[in-house]
């Protein structure tokens, strides 16, 4: 019998407000799903519940758009003060046009607007407010791992997904920008494939499929379903997520 | 409660040799599995048993590489009958430099050695023989499906699946190459969030969210598993895997 895993979306999640304990509403809800998690199991969070619980938004009524803000905004047809948020959170801009910034994150992401978004905020419905990527996912992903373990008694892998644009092929996949207690990459170098050969070039990247995996149970728009259970997948050798960017300087893309 | 979804590996398919009856084989195995598939079942294949059955070996003996290629060869130090084997599966090389060549592959992928392969495949010991991928790999997904629907007497889904490196992230993670019986995009735009919003921009890619998450179960090397079974996603309206290629004149990173 080959391996088998399941992936279920954690819903029953109430709406998640800044300061709120989002570990204790993770874990209620789970606790009421009756999902008794064990050794290996694997939370994904999305990305919007860690921010808002970290209070990771911004008015932009309180945002000034620098001139550089006001150029960038003028050529992608964009809000001059979000635009000036997504800088901010930038290293440098990789592309832009008509109605697309992509950026170098100051964590090392390669995301349209910097991963700042306008929709599923609350007051964002007039526009005024914005939320970021927290302030440092692998350390969300830590802290979460730690309350999750404390309360189950086991050690569970914790993956925080954001669903982004490549390039190359339309449409958005998931990727995990924050881990913990999972390998982010899988080095098969070395590796006898069936013939006994060695794979020539067999790095893996198992938790971007695991934060992709995920987000086909959690949806995208209105389902309130921020978090998703796996249980089956093998945790590996933990590493954080920010192994996963590729430098500036090995990358042909930018 | 939440959407729950199961991957399950198919193992016990032999290897494939050209020639071979792929859909028996696979029936064969999914049967001594003791999986019975209903309608909306999703079955992921590893691009590389598709080729195989389909006899896109190519002895590199054969081929007599161009000056294009010798230079190409040089310039990534790769072997020149390969390289000329690349090319010839090529509309256009977008990157090259040492060990690496990315292409436009003339079905529309973006990736490197346009998907021409050295691992897992007999005789490829001695570096003499690779594999391309399938001639079109969405009808071949069209046929797998034919023969299982009549067998099982249901409607499922099949995906194509290859593992493939990315810009901007380090690590391979799962594409479909081919599709049928199941949605390769999913449009939100207009979809409501959380609060009544419209969603800015929310095309997403279901259909490699299912590759990636079916290659957790497949493994890399020498796991032998060339196939999984996906119960639990919705299918969607089905479309081929080619319309997520993004053309190029509407991607900046070529």
């Amino acid at each position: 019998m080959a391996a088998s895993y399941t992936v279920t979306g954690i819903d029953g999640v109430p709406l998640v407000e800044p300061g709120d304990d989002l570990a204790f509403l993770l874990i209620s809800a789970v606790d009421a799903q009756a999902v008794r998690p064990v050794d290996g199991d694997i939370f994904v969070i999305a990305q919007k519940v860690v921010s808002k619980a970290e209070g990771r938004l911004v008015a932009l009524s309180s945002i000034e758009p620098s001139p550089e803000a006001q150029r960038l905004a003028a050529e992608t047809n964009k809000e001059p003060r979000h635009v000036e948020v997504i800088l901010r959170e930038s290293r440098e801009v990789v592309r832009s046009r008509r109605d697309v910034i992509i950026v170098e994150h100051r964590l090392g992401y390669v995301l349209a607007n910097a991963g700042v978004d306008r929709s599923n905020v609350a007051g964002a419905v007039d526009d005024e407010t914005v939320l970021l990527l927290p302030e440092d996912p692998d350390a969300s992903a830590d802290a979460l791992k730690d309350r999750f373990d404390a309360h189950w008694k086991c050690s569970v892998g914790i993956v925080i997904a954001d669903s982004v644009g490549r390039a190359w092929r339309l449409g958005s996949v998931g990727i995990a920008i924050g881990a913990a207690g999972v390998a982010a990459l899988r080095d098969h170098r070395g590796d006898r494939d069936l013939f006994g050969r060695a794979m020539e070039s067999a790095i893996a990247c198992p938790v971007d499929a695991i934060a992709s995996a995920a987000t086909l149970a959690m949806g995208e728009a209105d389902e309130g379903v921020p978090a998703a259970h796996v249980r089956g997948i093998p945790c590996g050798l933990p590493t954080p997520a920010r192994t996963i960017n590729r430098s500036k300087s090995e990358d042909m893309f930018r």
